[in-house]
């Protein structure tokens, strides 16, 4: 059998870091990368083989975007679905399935699929309005989420008190039980159009001891071993619940009671996963192209502990981007930078990361903190 | 001090494979890859920030290249070593030193430097034409050597017997004893502007066991530690007498009572060091870059055991590429295919490289041997 891979055209909608590090890993395969992005100075535009810009949620510029393309997916769940679907009709392979992503964008739509496929979540009441969270106050204390258009930490409110009730969001959404979690863990999975499936070992949040903060991810995860196997059967359920072609990333509650419960979900790589490049056997970005493109999905084993810290932009400084400290870091035994081309930085902007290889995870987690102290993006 | 490594512009002459794995190291750290080559389907092509397409060999196109950068290296040795040279007489950073790769463009200045500095090399006898190649017939077994002008094989004579005589070089060149050698090993070393030094750990190639061929390169050599010591030591040598600043692959027999020659060397990323970009802390390409960049270097131990297998186009195919057996490979655990984005293949054409991974020497050995019989590049 011929495998032609490489003849073939992938169109990524997206073009920020996960598409730069996707076409990292589809340049090994001489896949071509075509990109659309609003941002004329995305991250991908240098390195794709042709870059589009233009609206991802435009029905027209999708549409029109996936004609050159071959195989389309997408690294960020905000776009046009009806585009994406009428390119399926049409014959383009396009993976995750549209219908799915259109799914996962609306959280309303996403817990009554976990429910109804007795995917383990936390309790839920769907709310049409704000008058109706505030009926709903003895459901407090609960997370209060944007049905649709919430990303990225937007769109998801916490009401702990009748006080921050004000706060309730306007829009559909849901009210979701606060989950006193003892863990936070995500497991990355993926499956192809041959129905291979493969999951990786579970990533820990480390959170900052008083602030709800997380420091940096980690891995493998400090859980037992019936937890490890638990986080990974769930994920598993999701995505062949969903019957989902691509990759996966599920984040996870883990209760007091040793519990899983779902959180979130994203249909395209993850932050949770930017580790598994230096640290697993095959990275997440690999992984996607290889569930996407329909070729063998790769092993999962970590290689090395690791820990994963964002480079995010320093407050208070708006501008072109240094960053400082990058010297003594690089100098480190396995310390792996991966800045993402953005030329300007603002607070909180991923502007990159930072992944650690040590087997000691005592030293792994200082190291992190240290990486963490060390390295600051700033204009 | 702030490290400005992304806003600076690196120019590479040659956009062939080297310099496309060198982009895909770049990407993580911000720094602008101009391309220089002459074919406009060249491997970097498509993911260079810019590519010209130009003659590497012309004073005024390797010049006017050169203008647009802040640093410019090589990714091969056929370069005009003149127009390098003006470039640094005006203040770019260019490494390695143009009349470094000028002296090892000419193998008669190479061995006449070696014995100059007292680094161990196979005896040799300077040749100005086939007349006098002929006049020292007493001096085989030996290797005709063109002095400037030979590269990949090309340019090299074996000259066993009086009868191989007439297919001596014309041009310049020199006889070199030919060694009955018991292994043949390569050691990367490089070293930056601040002087650091690193020296990967020796790799050592495979040969078929007729056949004066080799079948796939490995690491960690079979070799004892004060082999290893040794040849270590011999390559941090030359790097340090030619006071280089970049990286060099540094080619070594080890011969039968032990001693450590040196065979030839190339100033750029080496096909020996293609297995350290999953093998080792720091891949050959990262250490390039942060060689010339000025950037600390990097960790060159093992990670694992690796063997490095070349995707040669098969004898009697010439024509738009076609990989076979890719599936049955991408399956295992431990192999990374990189394919060059050459659309054309013809015999023997460098189109790619596989690498494994695997703890055990002989599995390790066994799965490189079906690996080479398993992918197979047609048209």
């Amino acid at each position: 059998m011929q495998e032609n891979y490489q003849q073939k055209t992938l169109g990524i909608l997206g073009g920020g870091q996960l598409g730069r590090m996707l076409i990292q890993s589809a340049i090994n395969y001489n896949i071509d990368i075509h990109i659309l992005d609003p941002d004329a100075n995305a991250p991908c535009k240098a390195i794709a083989h042709q870059f589009t810009q233009g609206s991802l949620t435009d029905f027209d510029t999708v549409y029109s975007f996936g004609q050159a393309c071959d195989v389309i997916t997408i690294e960020i769940e905000n776009v046009n679905t009806d585009a994406l679907q009428k390119l399926a009709d049409e014959g383009k392979e396009v993976f995750p399935q549209p219908h799915l992503i259109k799914l996962i964008q609306d959280k309303r739509e996403q817990k009554q699929f976990y429910k109804e496929k007795g995917i383990p979540t936390a309790k839920f009441i769907l709310t049409a309005n704000k008058d109706e969270v505030i009926a709903n106050a003895d459901f407090l204390p609960a997370v209060n989420k944007l049905g649709r258009e919430g990303y990225d930490g937007r769109g998801v409110q916490l009401l702990r008190t009748t006080a921050d009730l004000e706060k309730a969001f306007e829009a559909p959404g849901l009210l979701e039980k606060l989950i006193d979690f003892d863990k936070e863990l995500a497991v990355i999975v993926a499956r192809n159009k041959r129905g291979e499936l493969i999951a990786y070992p579970a990533v820990e949040c480390a959170f900052h001891p008083t602030a709800n903060l997380v420091e940096f991810l980690f891995a493998p995860a400090t859980v037992s071993s019936e937890i490890e196997a638990s986080a990974k059967q769930v994920a598993l359920r999701v995505i062949e619940s969903l019957d989902l072609v691509g990759i996966l990333a599920v984040e996870l509650f883990v209760t007091k009671g040793g519990d899983i419960l779902v959180n979130e979900i994203a249909p395209r790589p993850h932050n949770s996963g930017h580790h598994t490049i230096e640290a697993n056997f095959t990275s997440q970005f690999e992984q996607h192209i290889r569930a996407v493109m329909n070729m063998p999905l790769g092993n999962t084993e970590l290689r090395s502990a690791a820990a994963m810290v964002n480079l995010l932009g320093e407050e208070g400084y708006t501008g072109d981007a240094i960053v400082e400290g990058l010297d003594d870091a690089l100098a480190e035994k396995g310390v792996y930078v991966h800045l993402y081309g953005k030329k300007t930085t603002k607070p909180f902007r991923k502007m990159g990361h930072v992944t650690l290889l040590d087997e000691d995870l005592g030293q792994l987690k200082r190291r992190a903190m240290e990486i963490k102290e060390k390295i600051k993006i700033k204009a």
